[in-house]
């Protein structure tokens, strides 16, 4: 029985791909009657985040920012129920410093947080085309390495024991998907109003020079006006924890301040 | 016999290899000892840019900016000589107002400017993987077509009738290039000062979201400390014409722009 906390965009896909693979979850989510639909096909609801936690079990959480993560753990009995032996798996987009400090916490208490927030929107991980970077205790990463596997990442990249590292990835990967998005937003309609066909200029620059899925799926938003710059609360919220991670370590980020910037602005 | 001029770093290993596909080159380059080395192959020396070309016949340019472009093209006779018929294959990486106003001069003489500057380095010369946006008379098009074959291009990728559609391509992708390589630089020095290993997050961004040859090169030089941002002359020089093309057509371009200010700064 694993438990599960986080039925959002993401964690309703994982959850139902672990399902699939035959996983029991134990789900808790604040909103209870999402948990419903999944009752059905080996899930059971859980009252509390408490009721959740297996002792010296896996829990995985999939929250939306240091806030609610913290919360959970925090929450009544928690830790002292995961307790020794017990693993947390947190997949949500924080700070490396949120995931350090909670990651003592749980040390605390004799249990292992594991830092591996997700990339993937939520049809990659509906097509288990999900990629994790993962960080924390080495034996704990063994053990959750087949439940990643059954949640849809299609690649699972360890970034060592040190909590915190896959937490950086993940700041530095949604700023640079966030970079290019704006960037092609800006030379495409540049290049629109100098005439240019926004579907030619992005067919040949996401065939040639930028054959990457974000530069496709991106410029073909793009080209069809749909969606100008991408997601913007997910975007808008990593890049504020990395920016106050560059302010506090006096990394010169102009760029990434810039699109800081652009996004708080907007 | 085709005329060239410029045997610069690209316009060198273009050279050669349209001499290795059977072409007879008249060339011209304003240092003219580096056309020795080609003698031999099939090409003559040009003493000055109006016996590079053959009444009628086909001119390819490959130079630094407009200024040099617009010097050629208003030396002594040339127009003239390349007269009714002509085709001047212009591949540097100028202005858009500079390519559009090179071609009312050419025009204005019965010849044809074709705006076609290639996209790659030389090594991508050499190993004949040129990308090559162009734009211009499409019956002057076909007829250059084989020549842009057999020098190189891997693809070439027609931006209409008018002039200038394919320098903005071409800017556009240069700032993309900018905009990639210093953000991902800028990602890559935060995660190291997090102490994530450089290659290992290089080496998941570019297998995963950036599986693109851009992200991957300039990852393998960034991780290696071997050349943090690119080659600063090209981008600064591209980079002041999309400045400015922005600027005359209000186009709001706050990442170029600052990209334009760290490269005008460095």
């Amino acid at each position: 029985m694993i438990g599960f906390i986080g039925l959002g965009q993401l964690g309703l896909p994982i959850a139902s791909n672990l399902l699939e693979r035959g996983h029991l979850l134990r789900i808790y989510n604040r909103t209870a009657s999402k948990v419903d639909p999944l009752l059905t096909r080996g899930a059971e609801r859980a009252e509390r985040p408490i009721d959740a936690v297996t002792p010296g079990g896996i829990v995985v959480s999939l929250l939306w920012d240091d806030a609610s993560v913290q919360s959970i753990v925090t929450s009544e009995g928690f830790l002292d129920r995961l307790g020794p032996g017990g693993v947390h798996l947190s997949m949500s987009s924080i700070s490396p410093e949120g995931a350090r400090r909670l990651a003592a916490l749980h040390a605390a208490k004799g249990s292992v947080y594991l830092d591996a927030p997700v990339f993937g929107r939520p049809e990659a991980a509906a097509a288990r085309k999900l990629w994790i970077p993962i960080a924390g205790d080495r034996a704990a990463q063994a053990r959750v390495k087949p439940l990643l596997e059954a949640m849809g990442a299609q690649g699972v990249f360890d970034f060592g024991p040190d909590v915190g590292a896959a937490t950086v990835v993940k700041l530095v990967g949604n700023f640079l998907i966030g970079a290019a998005a704006r960037s092609l937003g800006e030379g495409v309609m540049l290049a629109e109003s100098q005439g240019v066909d926004p579907h030619a200029i992005v067919h040949m620059l996401t065939t040639t020079l930028f054959p990457a899925p974000i530069y496709q799926s991106y410029g073909k938003m793009i080209a069809d006006k749909t969606v100008p710059f991408g997601p913007g609360a997910i975007l808008k919220k990593d890049l504020g924890n990395l920016h106050a991670l560059a302010s506090a370590t006096g990394t010169s980020m102009p760029i990434a301040d810039r699109l800081y910037e652009i996004f708080t602005r907007a």
